[in-house]
């Protein structure tokens, strides 16, 4: 492959964030920022780690690796404006397929006014598609995990668990246009998150590893307890129906849903209800924020019982004393 | 290896740039810069691609990496000020060797105050060091490849060659500290280059992949002529005398040097060479720009001889009605 034709192949014709003064034409790109924060991010996934060839489309893999970084930055309250990618490409994938994965990229890019500011193609034994995203957020008003406060209510948006039977759907044979398209081309929470700058003040972080283990992160660095009910944790009827066994632990742990979990006061949880809505983003109460003696921790109640709710989804049932 | 314990184990315990918000703890991170222009880059190395563990120490391959990166900065001319690390991670590498190889990297980020802002680390089969860096530069003060005029001095900083014949030294246990240190540990030309805000023009680019490639790119770009002269080209004794059937090569398209080449007008010169004194750099005239009819060319110079250089370091004679 001639990384330089490949270049010219992928290099925008023209750019819309007005903040870019040098695109993909120099040894770097150039841009001016004064009146917001900017946030970063980098998020790199592996063929045969973090998606197959199998399962996945080149479209697909371009499409998904970069809902995965927008959800880091709707997970900050933050608009996207940019990003960088770095391939490592093994000798087997040609050019045209490639040019799909850019195609997937461009297709989610796109929809939020995104650039492609640069980049990196290399040679390897694996193909990793490595971004960098840049986004801008109101001054003072990225969103950070370490905001939840005691008597907080708990939300979380959309249907969890999506991602993870839909690759089993895919894997199965099983026909389920809307859990497939959940897992191949999942659609991070921008129009959601970028309206959060209005709030005093939100704790928010994006569903990528489940909520397990996204809650504790939230417990953890806001030193306080999450109470979430697992009977309002939002999930669709199709995976109950389809995978009885199982719905439960990827409600859970299941991953890679780019949806948000989030908390904020009482007092202002009606405005997040109308921003949600204008947003067309559907999002509900999951449980609430409690006083945390030591590390902070998450609590699980399930038919009237209450579990510990670990980082990996595990529960284990509490004794009444604690 | 457990990525959460070894991300504890590289996340920065203080950080040295005041515009930073949020360091290595959330989602992304976030800063602000309201009075400079922001630069960018991604750069990527692989594991028998663009190193080998029996050439390299990790401490090495982190450094190199950086250094990388950082020489696209200085081709804008601009300050360093943060990095994002993802790694790629073969089940082969210790967590002790992965430390070694965020060693390397700290040890230049720090000689130029550079954060650590965020990162990913997953698994694969082949280790890839990809690195984002963050600069800033003064208002509309970056430095294109394509601001070179017909008239302008075309010049070079330190010595050509050197890490390719570094790496030959390390092949074949030939022991020329300087020249192992070129090809490990190079470094990158900031301390010039951020003193390039206070010229009215200059073009620049780094010399990543060779002298012959970068002046290509900046005749391309420009859409002029570089005639340069070989005998003014900078390269030590050494290479000459080690390696006297192959240094000329080297000197023209071995690469990796992260020196820059720069054009600036005959007026603003004698101000480079001052600059450079200052940064404690070498820097030497080694051609000059003319006006080019078409889309840009180089001509190379040598013993009375004039040839077209090509982009791969290629030259071959020229008639004399060219």
């Amino acid at each position: 492959m001639d990384e330089f034709s490949f270049i010219d192949s992928i290099r925008p014709s023209a750019y819309l964030q007005p903040s870019l003064i040098k695109g993909v034409s120099d040894d770097a790109a150039v841009f001016r920022q004064p009146s917001e924060d900017i946030v970063t991010a980098v998020d790199t996934m592996v063929e045969d780690v973090h998606f197959s060839r199998e399962t996945m489309q080149p479209y697909h893999i371009g499409y998904r690796a970069l809902a995965a970084n927008l959800s880091d930055l709707a997970a900050m309250g933050s608009t996207p404006a940019f990003y960088l990618v770095s391939l490592v490409v093994p000798s087997d994938w040609t050019q045209e397929e490639l040019g799909e994965v850019y195609r997937g990229m461009r297709s989610l890019a796109s929809e939020y006014h995104m650039d492609l500011i640069g980049g990196d193609t290399v040679s390897g034994k694996q193909l990793c598609v490595s971004i960098t995203v840049f986004g801008y957020v109101v001054k003072d008003k990225a969103r950070y995990r370490s905001a939840a406060q005691s008597g907080d209510i708990v939300f979380a948006t959309g249907t969890l668990g999506d991602a993870r039977a839909g690759l089993e759907c895919i894997l199965n044979g099983v026909n389920d246009p809307y859990l497939i398209q959940r897992h191949r081309t999942p659609d991070p929470r921008i129009n959601f998150a970028k309206r959060l700058s209005s709030f005093s003040r939100v704790a928010l972080n994006d569903v990528s590893d489940g909520i397990a283990n996204e809650a504790n992160e939230i417990a953890e660095a806001s030193k306080v307890e999450l109470h979430l009910n697992f009977e309002q944790i939002p999930y669709t009827s199709q995976i109950s129906e389809l995978f009885p066994s199982r719905y439960e632990d990827w409600v859970l742990s299941g991953g890679e849903d780019f949806e948000l979990i989030g908390t904020v006061s009482e007092k202002e949880w009606p405005h997040i209800v109308e921003v949600a809505k204008q947003a067309n983003t559907p999002v509900v109460e999951i449980g609430r924020v409690k006083e945390s003696g030591q590390n902070g921790a998450v609590y699980l109640y399930k038919e009237g019982k209450r579990s510990i709710l670990n980082k990996s989804g595990y529960t284990h049932l509490q004794e009444e004393r604690d």
